[in-house]
């Protein structure tokens, strides 16, 4: 059932955690959960008794391509099947639950998760059914609860999404994309040489225009202008473009012989 | 369109940051956005020419009680339009795009997110239609692109999904959940007092029964029980039960008269 041009979705070397869903009811649900496991790098799908058996064309059709991940799930009769092999299992419960058991947040679970696959431990994850979540006798089988947070005024929340969530920090506690950066494409952050290049140019056309002819102030305008542009980082091809910017506008009207239009006045023109 | 008895999904004082969906293309998919967005406190919802127009009833069948974002959400011609009102505008976008603008993670844009909110600035969230994603045009009128990460073998994303990554990351930005607990019911973690009470009763039925008989390896078998019984955090009632297992598995075979079973060797049994 798999599509032609489909992603690989090959689980990398090593334990990677085995995505358990208890007595799912929907086949669409099982396919959005494979998806959202693929885009969290989580390849190994087990279920335990699907209501509607296994398996379902639904699936494949809601897993947008996630479909090796559907063609390899197993089935299994219980719980207890379905982790056998296992080392350590985590159920997920978004509802308060009266039980003894350790109770991490998702990320923290996510950071335990990969200990283990570096301990080359086999790890569970435990998805209850989508109205009624994992019975009492479910999480007796795992050892952690995992609890997200989110919103407990609103904690309906779609198998799939439970799925996604943990997918997800699971794949960022392995990532080390820097939180924030200047992305450029074929050109690269300007140096402060390049940069006061630029300023030199637009403070010599602003003499030449009139605008700095407040001697006064000239000190102070200019360095507002040079607060502006040093902001944030800048590359040298927009640069290159300010440079034309500043080149067009100083020569443009007079080239192309248009009227001047009323110079908008600034605050500093008085 | 509300059902009765949902959440209210009352938006806290100041500004949340306002999710924005460009040309949605499925009215579902709008639903199942404002039901993630309610599940990580997110309730400020606007819709840049949706594709099939608005309202639309499938919206509110697929929002699991998330109406009221539902119900306020309001309909825009451009993305001008919807962000003219903002402060900062952050798109989200799976694939490559090929320009110059800071990108930050999805952790680092939910910490900056309740940055601005501090300062009292409204912030907007763009997401792209589900098949294409934002435009060029679209992209320019942000500040900074949000990229998650995920796993880039597999990034078709759905929109609910998107959202739901984003919508948890900022309801964990301002979350004090500790990231690993036990979770008691009714009962405390037990003291080192009580442990050793339990221990003591253990050992001296061990005693009696002859299973430390071996006087050699006696002290060791006793901290290996002891190693196992500290190994996690154990309640009160939990000792209480397991003092009740041991007084009973002491003396409960003889009272009900039933036969001895073979007794399993053990490795310290030779």
């Amino acid at each position: 059932m798999r599509e032609e041009g489909a992603a690989p979705l090959v689980a990398p070397e090593g334990e990677t955690p085995i995505v358990v869903l208890v007595r799912p009811q929907l086949p669409e649900n099982i396919g959005t959960t494979a998806r959202a496991m693929a885009n969290g790098g989580l390849f190994h799908l087990r279920l335990v008794a699907p209501r509607e058996g296994w398996p379902k064309e639904r699936a494949w059709a809601a897993a947008s391509g996630a479909d090796r991940i559907l063609d390899a799930a197993t089935v299994h009769a219980s719980v207890d099947d379905a982790i056998a092999d296992c080392h350590r299992v985590l159920a997920t419960c978004p509802r308060p639950r009266h039980v003894i058991m350790p109770v991490m947040t998702a990320r923290a679970a996510a950071t335990e998760l990969r200990s283990l696959r570096e301990r080359n431990l086999r790890t569970a994850l435990l998805f209850g059914p989508e109205r009624a979540g994992l019975e009492a006798e479910d999480l007796a089988r795992a050892d952690t609860l995992v609890r997200y947070p989110l919103n407990p005024e609103f904690s309906s929340l779609n198998l799939a999404q439970a799925v996604m969530v943990l997918a997800y920090e699971w794949w960022v506690a392995a990532d080390g994309t820097p939180p924030v950066r200047l992305q450029t494409h074929k050109t690269e952050v300007a140096t402060r040489g390049s940069l006061e290049n630029f300023m030199g140019h637009l403070v010599a056309e602003l003499d030449a225009c009139g605008f700095l002819r407040n001697e006064a102030k000239r000190p102070g305008m200019v360095r507002n202008l040079r607060h502006w542009f040093t902001r944030g980082e800048v590359t040298e091809q927009e640069l290159r473009t300010l440079h034309g910017v500043v080149a067009e506008l100083s020569r443009g009207r007079m080239r192309h012989g248009r009227p001047e239009p009323e110079a908008p006045r600034t605050p500093d023109d008085d």
